[in-house]
């Protein structure tokens, strides 16, 4: 069997053609293959200069001697490397006269093939195929195969655990810095300590690492087993410091092929108590020999099989953005451990570590959705994540100086706040953890928008509730109240737009704590009537009042919310409209807007020039609160105004000029999302993917394309198809049952799979329709 | 044999007894080997966490990505390691059940034993002696010693060239860097790249690695012969991308002693042509492992007994000063490279990376005097340097506005200025290198002190006179005239006391300025009369008019320099008569002061605290022009308002305090010369030695406690001993022959090797004496 033919067809398959070594980084990142219990960069297994190879573990953070705290760059399971006569294999030693990459995205694998030449002359042919396993989220293995095509030598193959690893903080070379070299474009790094050896044995057929981190004292436990197809002629082990190989060496014949397996096994104190970890460990990877290779694959693939069934999107007649909608998914199901409620998703999940796998509102706005509507387990997961670091952010509002629970900017295991407080250079402060105080209120959002979607009230009894109650608490106390306008304000903020920081009454933020404190009350009323005793108990715990909730709706009454009464478009914060004007007038390669002369990330608060979508946000995020011809005045004021200087800006900028009727930049700024690490629109995909750009190009998907959206608690739908797209196919689960819809042109069929003689009324077009379960009911237009 | 057995008797050894992880890089630097072609620090063979090896090859410099061109940190020809069954013998994984390392000055040997227990409860004892050869520059060596104690066990012994190195640049803490954590003491690094691999390979008995600098081109190559003293089972090499390795494995049984071979040679571009590096290196080893490993030892012995004949210092009577004098004359002689006009001696010599190799003040003021008087081929093949890096000088000038040549504050190999302008957490700029203009008479005062001592007028002649006019040229062109008070100044500058820059009319400058043109009028006048036509090509070449030497003496004349005469005391510079007197009240556990509260290296600006003698300095390097007096008001005016933070500073104090009768801390200061790497007393040497402060050290020796002084081209004796000191014996160089002296507390004794007959008059006490050639002249007190 040729490893080739494993894989899918072609539409399923991300593709290296040759070996480009300025950009090894990218495709490290881009190559990431995970199971949301650890995500491992796309390196080659032998190492090669420049490389930035990493296994992130969710919930293993550390902070000794980092800025903030990391998410730990965790021992590295992938070293294999092949020796021809003493001659290491490798891209930059060896010419390499071939070399191609195939990441397949419906089966989770990693396909490799490699033809080096040596310093002799001799060319070997390498395969391998990498994956971390869907079905146990502890196995992960290396098939490698090795050819030698010219020769007959003596081949080595070592295969090692390697626990010597760093976190990297970047330092940028900025103009003025000791550091700065005007004709030096890369960038310095300072290494941040995080583990330490605990134990490095040979164990029966078996190599074993385990470290621990200095910080959180979390253990890492590795064993790792490797075999040869053919006669071995000597094996032997090397147990170094904080390094542990197996070699396996054995006359190769020319022509012959040979097939090496290496199979590992990972647990950590998080999942195991640490008297036991390596009896586990060790036991899981005999347990994965015994059913043997072949079979822990076809246990991956058949998980992979499953969550496709789920969550695939089709877009027939437009490969691009096909393939491209198919990565985004790939990278959100790789990055949510359903299994475990104490982690989240970082900024770039388990890629890279850029954002120090930190939590952002990334979490409820952008990647929830997805989760909500295809796997809602992994969405209540995530929301338990935000209760189980309820503590930390009863904290943080008691070191700001505040009542109730303030969730962090950026958080980590604990809640406690991680933002940095400056650039990495130290040149600018940064003010989210300070001043972004709308968190607290999209974390509420993530909540209730779930509990609408799933009808779980349970969760709502059990875990949501009380996190309203604290998160509500805070806002009380984080109100000002102007005397002399009678209103309540808040002052010195930061909105979703970070262009402009101490702000006063950002509309996104009060309207925000607005509707967190409404829905807050509607959601204690209904425990304290429909849930009595669930009710009572959290009354008592936390000393609740129910004049607590008069109070929170007497106040949302009072909160200021700014608008322009005349043309309806919102004022993003108190002066915007009185800010500079600076017109932008040019654009990039693709259509996205370059900062003006002179103009940069931190100095762009004078102007009104807006770094992402802010009012404009607000109306997307409340959607049966805002009449459709301010929707469209905000839109076009803005629009113009949106530098698109995060890849979180041109999704919703794609979704809300559907909505209004702006279809020009639909595709584009879908693209743009879609594409982010596709095409490196970022130009920052070598230290991560864009996970919340992840969610967003599915939201895009469903929300614009499939114009679909929750009003008053209904299924609305408003589909349009860009030019070209033949059929739009998503599922959406809706109060547990899935809603397959299927978008053309000139109508949209939807099938409920529910209970025999269940129906929904969904609202399509303005127009309300029953869909009973089991029938395609077809609308055309 | 014993390997314990080959070294020196006690005195002549330091001494490491146990490993101690938080002393790693201390020992490192402390136990560098080196040649003056090349350093290597003493870092553990087999590697250890934490450790900063490294080879440094005088000239090797490279710019590329670092802040400032960096002295290379070069291939490490070090590893080399053991593995018992697969388990590697390091001091981390292991029991190390005694671990010693022992420093041999007088062979220039480094020995070292640790006994191992591994994993497995097997004992080994280990030992290597390590040397750089004094005789053939090219040729390092190690002889590992591998005993079994309690096992029969596979050894591997494995010994590679590592190409994989980095320089490093410090990023310090600093409280609101984003970097600072209140409870992390340590410093970052980010690493600067300078080498790129051009060929790895396996020869015949040997693997060899070429290496290039990125920036400036030089290849470095590198081949390497490993042998055991047993029949060995297997034999093999690795070659991996930076890294080429050689393996050999044995059976080895109990209680048996095996004795490996590792050696090394090692060329650069610098030395032999490009084309031919190759053979040239691989020739040269097999010649060295021709010659067999014991001849090779015995010429590197016999090499350096015949240096310590000459540069011996004897102090009988105080076994602590005579351990650390011989330990900084050991620094002095593996920092010179006299076989090469092209280098110079960098601030930490070849010891560690913290000042780049950049080459300061320190050699012609601090270490060029050791020279001279011990080695005065060495002395000229420095000064050569000057010479060959004046078209950097005269580059220096032109960029900052001035005629002639400006020798750079930092020097590194074109002359050009290397200083960084911040420190390197971005946070002080460094005004040394726009201000600290005396460095360009310091280079003058050297050229002259060694002609002098050495009578080498042919030097003079053909290139310290092409200097002198270039240099002079530099002040004509720096001096300010200021016509109302009809005087020439140079304002905004910086003296060696660093802590106030911006300063006009420092004493120090403006004296040495002055002494500058009247000797280089002196110097000329000498060539016009004396080498005629040496005089007129030299003046065809820099079209030098005869009335220039009229105008260096009328522009000497009207040179400021600031001074109380009512006091004798000299007035740093403008105004410092008028700053704020801080005391010094705390004193560190060595007695040398500490900062008053709040105080700090950049803020004593506006206070009259001072770094280190400036004033006191110009009183030294001038001692024929100055009464006593003066010394004595000036020594005692400053020395109270000196913090020493400086590691030049205390052997000046030492000397000073003798020669104006406060002998009170000659004694102390001289110790904290002699012992600042030896006990860390500035606590930095893990990032490198004091090489000036080896300089002063020896200063210390001579001209403090010996006296010594050239006062109107005569030399001149004070000699004083401190209490317990029985004698003290050290030799000068003058003029060709050796001055042997020999101090008693109530006598000296005078020793000429010169030709029968010769004799010099010499100064001791005030008193002149005739010394014959041969004969023991002793004189009482």
């Amino acid at each position: 069997m040729n490893l080739r033919d494993l894989l899918s067809t072609e539409e399923w398959l991300i593709d290296e053609a040759g070996f480009d070594n300025t950009r090894l980084n990218y495709h490290e990142t881009l190559f990431t293959i995970g199971n949301g219990y650890l995500g491992t960069r796309g390196s080659l297994e032998e190492g090669t200069r420049g490389d930035l190879p990493a296994t992130y573990i969710a919930g293993i953070f550390d902070h000794h001697d980092s800025t903030v705290v990391d998410l730990v760059n965790a021992p590295d399971w992938l070293p294999l490397s092949v020796w021809v006569d003493g001659e290491h294999l490798d891209v930059q030693r060896c010419k390499v006269l071939e070399h191609r990459r195939v990441l397949d995205l419906r089966q989770g694998l990693l396909y490799r093939l490699t033809r080096f030449e040596d310093s002799q002359g001799r060319r070997t042919r390498y395969e391998s195929l990498r994956f971390a396993s869907f079905d146990d989220h502890h196995i992960c293995a290396i098939r490698a195969r090795i050819t030698p095509e010219n020769h007959s030598s003596t081949i080595a193959v070592e295969a090692g655990i390697d626990g010597e690893r760093y976190n990297l903080d970047r330092l940028p070379a900025y103009e003025g810095s000791p550091s700065f070299h005007p004709e030096i474009k890369w960038h310095k790094w300072a290494k941040s300590k995080h583990l330490d050896v605990v134990e490095a044995t040979f164990e029966q057929d078996a190599i074993y690492l385990q470290m621990r981190t200095l910080d959180r004292d979390h253990h890492l436990a590795y064993a790792s087993s490797l075999e040869v197809t053919t006669e071995e002629t000597r094996r032997s082990k090397r147990l170094d410091y904080q390094e542990v190989t197996a070699q396996i060496e054995w006359q190769a014949a020319e022509g012959i092929t040979y097939d090496v397996d290496k199979t590992v096994a990972i647990y950590t104190s998080r999942d195991v108590d640490r008297s036991r970890i390596k009896q586990v460990c060790i036991d899981a990877l005999a347990s994965a020999r015994a059913q043997g290779a072949g079979s822990v694959l076809d246990a991956h693939l058949e998980a992979w099989a499953e969550k496709w069934r789920d969550c695939d999107i089709v877009i027939d007649g437009a490969p691009v953005p096909q393939q491209a909608v198919r990565y985004n998914i790939y990278q959100l199901l790789i990055a949510a451990a359903a299994h475990d409620d104490k982690v989240n998703i970082g900024a770039n999940a388990l890629t890279g570590e850029r954002y120090k796998g930190h939590v952002f509102w990334d979490t409820e706005i952008y990647l929830l959705p997805f989760y909500i509507y295809t796997q809602p387990a992994a969405a209540r997961a995530l929301l338990l994540y935000r209760y189980h670091t309820l503590s930390g952010a009863l904290e943080n509002a008691r070191m700001n100086g505040y009542q109730g629970a303030q969730y962090a900017w950026e958080s980590a295991d604990t809640g406690i706040e991680a933002t940095p407080k400056w650039t990495a250079d130290g040149t600018f402060r940064l003010w989210m953890s300070d001043e972004e105080f709308h968190i607290t209120a999209d974390v509420a959002y993530g909540i209730l928008t779930y509990v609408t979607a799933t009808d779980d009230w349970d969760f709502l009894a059990d875990y949501g509730a009380e996190i309203l109650v604290q998160t509500s608490r805070f806002w009380v106390s984080r109100l000002e109240d102007n005397q002399a306008e009678n209103r309540l304000e808040l002052r010195r903020v930061m909105g979703p737009d970070e262009f402009h920081e101490h702000v006063d009454n950002n509309a996104f933020t009060n309207r925000m704590a607005q509707w967190h404190l409404r829905k807050s009350a509607e959601a204690l009323t209904w425990l304290k009537i429909e849930r009595r005793s669930a009710f009572e108990r959290l009354a008592s715990r936390l000393s609740f009042e129910i004049e607590e909730i008069d109070l929170w709706l007497e106040m949302a009454d009072r909160i200021y919310v700014p608008q322009d009464h005349t043309t309806g478009v919102i004022e993003q914060f108190d002066g915007y409209f009185g800010l500079e004007e600076i017109p932008i007038e040019r654009w990039d390669e693709n259509g996205m807007p370059a900062y003006p002369d002179g103009y940069h990330h931190f100095n762009c608060t004078d102007t009104t020039l807006i770094k992402q979508p802010d009012a404009v946000m607000l109306l997307y995020l409340l959607p049966d609160q805002f009449e459709d011809d301010v929707k469209r005045a905000n839109y076009d004021f803005y629009e113009a105004r949106t530098l698109h200087k995060s890849s979180l800006s041109p999704a919703i900028h794609s979704i809300m000029g559907i909505e209004v009727g702006d279809r020009t930049k639909a595709e584009q700024y879908f693209l743009r999302s879609a594409l982010v690490d596709l095409t490196d629109n970022q130009g920052n995909t070598e230290h991560g993917a864009h996970s919340a750009s992840a969610g967003g190009t599915w939201q895009c998907a469903v929300f614009g394309f499939g114009g679909f959206r929750v009003k008053n608690g209904q299924m609305t739908f408003k589909p349009w198809l860009p030019q070209g797209w033949r059929e739009l196919r998503f599922q959406l689960r809706w109060r547990s049952a899935p809603l397959n819809v299927t978008i053309r042109p000139d109508s949209t069929t939807f099938r409920l799979d529910a209970r025999p003689g269940q129906f929904e009324e969904i609202v399509v077009n303005g127009h309300t329709h029953q869909i009973s379960s089991g029938e395609d009911v077809e609308i055309s237009f």
